[in-house]
């Protein structure tokens, strides 16, 4: 189980929300806080948006994230109106760079907690309807980063929303033939700088969690000491999928099979359906 | 906190004490199981002595043991009648193979769990009292180093038991003299590959655990899954911070201010008394 | 270009070869000795086969092979009579262990130097042929490991000289099918504990070197200083990518398009013709 | 030996001099380009100063700098004003990230190219010598850092050439009671965000070559496929150990025994000349 968690707002530096809240991602990374969960040190990544006319910045490694001195600095140093950062739990898969999340292609980027099951047994059918000129690109050997590749393939880039939904029928139906019961449980971010998309499924309806911050009001109620003196827009959104600190009442949990899109002003929950692919 | 383990007995494979135990060392590391443990996962080292007439094997990783494959190798393909092994978790100086665990020093290993309490006030006085020839061997920047070559420094090399006393009560007269109260917390294994010494020992007398495996026939009782198929000679025995498996009235837990010798078949707990340097 | 090296003969240490030499593998890593070389400073793998009942062991990591200590601290204390050696130079593929040779597959060990040309463009339908339930197994992003698993499809295990002929043959064919002209470059070595077999093909018929060593004799008089008190049986064979020191009339160079087959007492050399898959 | 680059100009990016040149910095430490030189892939830094009121960033790690996906991520996305970089070949001590340079303590930088003679013999003396409450500051075990914690306690902050003569100075008096004919081999760079100072020296006068570019008319024609597009100011200096690109009469080589102190529109050569401490 990985963690994530998404940032769309008013420029901030990125260490406001990976270091000084309480229960940070980069401290959740160390310090399980829930029952059987488990510890996120199989390496991370951080994709953030600035100005420079070219692809998101992706930093990733594959060292555990709450004692690495070069995420420190560029957390400090890095303002970002739009971000992503990963924690992850491999289960088995390599824990090498080209795993971690985010997926980057081209301008967009992508992260995902949860699983394909039996990927391994699914795997080969998945990479096959892959865009033979997207093939080459992946470099990884994850479950996620199929997902990304699929959807993409299934145009990403035009309509978001329909593309993780064929994806998601694709693996389902992939998945039946293969008699996997339950093939997908995620959350994922994606963005292309513009707009963020978080969605939250999962075949069973026992889908990971998902969490938005409410308004810019709640966001600083939340998080006083890292807030307060930040200038934040009135439209500046947090999604995580673990709530950072466990006040009742702040954090919106995104129901079963929806998803959000994020934008300046716009801040939107749909209902998602798997589609034939 | 870190957690070690020390075996010495008839040769075998690592990973019997590494990996198949249900609650074995690497799977402590990822998992704490009491309380408000820490996770293991600033890296990881294992010492042994084979019958290569050189220095013991020492190999160390900054990585999680927990998802290591060379260190899943090595367990599996080396056997030894005496090693050590060892997973970090920092409380701040750098994550490096050089303040990794066990220490070397021509035959000698050295591993510690504990701290020296404000080590960075300390550390000027304590590294200058090593012996000059010494010094430039020191390669990390942690106190559990610094204590092995101030115990060299004071003899470890001619007698153990009286070195580290020697240098316990010298780091507490340094203590003393910053206006540190209990300077000095610690359970350390260290051996020439005759023998085997492990102590327990804190300032201000609430040691960190340590324990000790009775008999081989509760090894077999521990460990059946392990042990049962495995030739062990009368006289192994094994020493941890933490017990493998948590079952009453299997593992002996040191006294505090003790330490234990180990060889063939000695097995000897004695007081611990740190002396004046 | 990569480099390699494989031995078999009587147990050595492995540091004899990796080490000791004048000019081994690891100071060619280093030092590049003839002109538009490059450094092999892009990971490292060694894999040996011993007496533990259990697949070879592979040890491998990303950092350059010169300066790791786990490295140097196994070939002390390894003793092998069949090991393999490699140090990579990565065009552009990932830096990661999974991208290391040797790999590893049930008791077979393969690693490769050379490049399959435009592998981006041939990578799909390469991948395809891989027999589907040993496609999950592939885990890296290498041309020399989509090599190996379809030689492992076209019948390794059970002919490997006719396998790795029909794994040419394809890659070729799919090659010429998408206008590349020159599709493999290739000197491989490949085993399964009992035999060793090392090829040398290129499609255009200008392969990278491959040197074998004479006979026992030879390697005593090339390197003395390693060799000298050795228990060397008499059918010690090294063969490598690049002479280990460049003594004229002690190396053999592997002719064009073939492969040799080493075990005890067997040292033979045949044409190498690729076959259709 | 190893090589580094400063630069002090309006704000870049740092690819425009990291990676852009024909014979950049981590081009050069891959390519070995003139004789006997080594490899620099023991690690690399990159420091900069941005308008963050922090200290500078500070960016490091232990792999080659010519496969590092996180330094080309960065270099794409930083612009800084003044910044160093460093590409390390060990000569012995540890590859670690606390090895690497630039070092940096408050708001200062130090990056090293060069050696104390007999370190190990020196050291103990050396460090003694380092303000005590700035010893727990040293983390790594080279001796350029040990220089740059000299050079603080003889008052970097106030006066920094003076503090660097002292520095040596020192050294040298060290080495001298240790019998070490020629203790300081050094360039050297510092900057504490305002002014950068470049120095050249050796005890026996044969410094390692360090390197100035001349105007910025000058850097534009050395590299016009990189600053024709950029809006450089009038000042823009780059300080290089190793030229770019050697197109003679571009550079300005420093001559012995000499620093440099570089500002807006400050431009000044100096004399060195060792002082006691």
């Amino acid at each position: 189980m990985c963690r994530w968690l998404a940032y769309s707002g008013s420029p901030i530096n990125l260490e406001k929300l990976l270091y000084e809240p309480e229960h940070s991602l980069i401290h959740q990374s160390l310090h399980a806080r829930l029952g059987a969960e488990t510890v996120n040190g199989d390496g991370f990544g951080v994709g953030y948006y600035d100005d420079v006319e070219v692809p998101p910045a992706v930093f990733k490694d594959t060292k555990p994230a709450w004692g690495d001195r070069n995420l420190r600095e560029l957390a400090r140093h890095v303002r970002s109106p739009l971000f992503m950062a990963h924690v992850r739990a491999s289960s088995g898969t390599a824990v090498q760079q080209t795993n971690c999340h985010p997926f980057r292609h081209g301008n967009w980027l992508w992260m995902h907690n949860g699983a394909i099951s039996q990927f391994g047994r699914l795997k080969r059918d998945l990479v096959l309807a892959v865009e033979p000129e997207l093939f080459p690109a992946i470099e990884g050997s994850t479950d996620s980063e199929v997902m990304f590749f699929l959807a993409l393939t299934f145009g990403l880039r035009e309509d978001p929303p329909a593309a993780v939904e064929r994806m998601v029928g694709f693996v389902e139906k992939t998945g039946r033939a293969h008699g996997v019961e339950h093939p997908v449980q995620m959350t994922v971010a994606t963005s292309d700088g513009e707009r963020l998309w978080a969605f939250r499924y999962s075949t069973e309806r026992r889908s990971r969690s998902l969490f938005h911050s409410t308004t810019t009001q709640c966001l600083r109620d939340l998080h006083p000491e890292v807030f307060m003196r930040v200038d934040l827009s009135g439209d500046a959104r947090v999604i995580v999928s673990e709530p950072l600190r466990d006040l009742p009442g702040q954090w919106i949990e995104a129901p079963e099979s929806t998803y959000t899109v994020i934008s300046h002003n716009l801040f939107e929950m749909h209902p998602f359906h798997p589609k034939p692919a």
